[in-house]
């Protein structure tokens, strides 16, 4: 698919609602973006009034998901969309889900936050939920330029970048439990480090699912259940199989490929 | 919306594709159901081996998703479907990612279940796991019963169910952070427990997820994120009046609403 094939539509009325969506769809990501970042903020701050304002964002981003929600479904059902249209529909309305679930993820770590500010601070200072918190609002900050540039390459980039999540998910969670084997007292405070961390791992599995309706999207494969460098080579080897008929080289996300945002 | 929109339908063929998702779905649904039957049974029989079924199930149940998902695109790009067509084919969208998500949550209960019968097991045999485990595995069935009958009362009925299965969450949650303190021997224990919980809890989401879209086809009406009272209320006060102008009384599932399972 190529950014001509939205643009030169035959409708251009289409071509508006399809633009109003997908803007409304990056409007939604960024009230996403900032309540996340208020969540974490929270936790370094020791800020406890920060689970109001994310809380006020949350309902802000429920009534989002069903406006878009309701918006999609009207232009399924009264301009009959195919092909790339039809996906970028599909895929706006499981990347809503996931970013609905985003906040609800946010919700429950500036609850903790709340919570942890009314405990002792322990000397790290929740350094290590730092780390993985700016690695995770990285990851959904580019699935949500993916989206809005339909670049497949960087949602290939991005989802990758799942794996090292994970892996910090892991080292943090084991030093948890260490934690709390050694000095009982520490049980509520690793805990709660705990929740946190698993709720930005799960934010960073939603910023990968984004990744992978904007790769449907652009090429037409769902890649989910697919380990990303096998999709990724089935993808650029048809890619070179075209090429080789067509003659002049087609790149899987090239710059003419981009939206403008 | 009554089961003669779907069944006098003027096109035949588009019926059947209809027909032939909405089986699919409930096959889907059987899998999961089953899936997470066998994970729950592994908790409760110590047995390890468990794991390697799940893990089976659970590839059966991407691929599901995956051809199902295919079928929607193929259906909504073909035959232009409206209004409760169109609502259930968005809703069977929504209804197979929360599915596919419930065989994640079972997947993972299977590794725990495997993880438990290396380890002593307490003297309760996780008992209080066994209930919850009960109670949300009704409520997959009923969910998925919603769905086949196209049946709003029940699936506001299922639904409401959440509260209970959230309670019970808290309970055990709190009972394990006592274990822990009282002997942190225990910890690795109480952790297991809390994380079965925790993902027996979320399949309860899921399954209320489900509920929603059920409602959603048959009413239009996009209930989450508002009180379930209130929406269910609204919805009779709507059919109320629709009876005091249109004479006969509307049922929010009359016996002659539900479609053939």
């Amino acid at each position: 698919m190529n950014a001509e094939g939205l643009t030169h539509h035959t409708s251009s009325r289409f071509n508006e609602d399809l633009e109003r969506i997908r803007a409304s769809v990056l409007e939604m990501g960024g009230l996403v973006e900032r309540q996340l970042h208020d969540a974490l903020g929270g936790i370094d701050s020791g800020d406890a009034h920060v689970v109001v304002a994310v809380a006020q964002q949350e309902l802000r981003i429920n009534q989002m998901e069903r406006s878009i929600d309701e918006d999609c479904s009207r232009v399924l059902a009264t301009r009959s969309p195919a092909a790339t249209d039809l996906r970028l529909l599909i895929a706006v309305l499981k990347t809503i889900t996931d970013l609905e679930r985003i906040g609800d993820e946010g919700e429950k770590i500036a609850t903790i936050a709340a919570h942890m500010a009314a405990s002792e601070r322990p000397r790290s200072r929740y350094r290590e939920l730092r780390h993985i918190g700016a690695l995770v609002s990285t990851m959904v900050r580019d699935a949500l330029d993916a989206f809005a540039r339909l670049d497949a390459d960087l949602a290939f980039k991005v989802a990758r970048r799942d794996r090292t999540v994970d892996e910090e998910y892991e080292a943090i969670h084991r030093q948890c439990i260490t934690f709390m084997m050694e000095d009982p007292r520490t049980i509520r405070r690793a805990l709660d480090t705990m929740w946190v961390v698993r709720a930005i791992e799960r934010i960073g599995d939603h910023a990968k699912n984004i990744c992978e309706y904007v790769i449907y999207t652009v090429h037409g494969k769902d890649v989910r259940h697919t380990r990303l460098e096998d999709a990724e080579r089935e993808l650029r080897l048809a890619a070179a199989e075209a090429a080789a008929v067509a003659g002049p080289v087609i790149e899987l996300s090239p710059a003419g490929n981009k939206l403008p945002s």
